[in-house]
């Protein structure tokens, strides 16, 4: 690819990313881990396909934020595809980076199915797994004003039911613990298993923590008259 | 504590408590804690005082949101005071509180000096403290927009000169890591004391994976050409 045209595709990412979770920095990393995963790779890959699905990957989460039934994957898909070819590319090279893109997420209902798509969905991941992904689920949850848990009839859910509240211990049930087999190339699958003790550890000490502060609960009631 | 004096209180601060780091969770915490500090103690402690401490003492939160020059502590004491004394409070009571509330922060310019002050200060440092510390701040950095870390100059910068972003990194540098020997209770720096590993470990390994991600940035410069 081109310098010039990077800086152009670049620059449209700049001007669509906001959230802390969602920030510049997550794109660069998402790009970086992408090569690193294709550099170890035999076939062919299309890298200006694959850069510039990188960099476009999260444009649409502005779109998302404003109305929570969009996909942010799919509609940001489209808005590439139609930024690309603005551009000059090639119909089929930007439906290419439309189709990796609205194949990109956890929760989407496409599945990415050439090696391009399936590199950045993993590199995508690798972002959320380990203490990094705590970290950022824990800002997202923070942007979008969730709580840690929540309190249900005096006891700490886990969200493990499906109509508990969105927080972050009901996000690390339902996704960032179960990640870890959930990648397309062994090698991305690899780089995650490096970091999993971490985040497990990190939840695991931090439910142990709000779990003995609750066991003092009942004091309370030594001061509380009627 | 007559139970309905509590009512009235824990409603007030329900009104009040917006926030993901210091959502109601929060105050039940440091109230918690709180007891659990007192039940150690063996001076005479005005739990009356305490307990409306605990719950009203982030109520200043939104004037602090709406204007960053306005102290959250400070302008929190004054509207405790003017409720309490609204429901019947004691004059001098009502003020204990005010003091109590306008010294609990880390940043602030009041110094606790009553025994329940000095609790207050230590329990809010205590739901800082570990796993739980980390989390908060996380979440807090997401609800104002502050970002992970900031990359200057191509290199991620950790915080360490005043003029550097509000990031999470240089809030654990300049906060976080330095708050376990900032207790005024020997009973919450033992308490601390067994959650600063893990708070460290997290922060360290966190370091580690994000400054790995940027060792493959070099690889781009492969498929850019002029």
């Amino acid at each position: 690819m081109k310098k010039s045209m990077y800086n152009v595709i670049e620059n449209y990412m700049f001007e669509c990313m906001n959230d802390s979770a969602h920030d510049p920095e997550h794109i660069f990393r998402v790009l970086y881990l992408s090569l690193s995963i294709s550099s170890k790779r035999t076939e062919k890959i299309n890298y200006n396909v694959l850069i510039a699905s990188c960099l476009l990957h999260d444009i649409g989460r502005e779109e998302q934020f404003k109305n929570h039934k969009i996909c942010h994957a799919e509609i940001g898909g489209t808005m590439a595809n139609e930024f690309l070819v603005k551009n000059g590319w090639k119909k089929e090279d930007a439906n290419h980076v439309n189709k990796c893109i609205s194949s990109h997420r956890f929760r989407g209902n496409n599945v990415p199915e050439t090696i391009e798509a399936k590199i950045l969905f993993d590199a995508d991941k690798l972002d959320v797994v380990g203490n990094l992904g705590i970290a950022r689920t824990l800002m997202y949850k923070g942007t979008v004003g969730n709580n840690l848990y929540e309190v249900k009839n005096g006891k700490i859910c886990f969200g493990n039911n499906n109509e508990d509240e969105e927080t972050f211990l009901k996000e690390y049930n339902f996704k960032l613990k179960n990640l870890y087999n959930k990648f397309y190339t062994e090698e991305a699958m690899e780089m995650a298993k490096n970091q999993k003790e971490y985040a497990q550890m990190f939840y695991e000490k931090l439910v142990e923590q709000i779990v003995d502060i609750y066991k003092t609960k009942e004091i309370i009631n030594e001061y509380i008259t009627k």
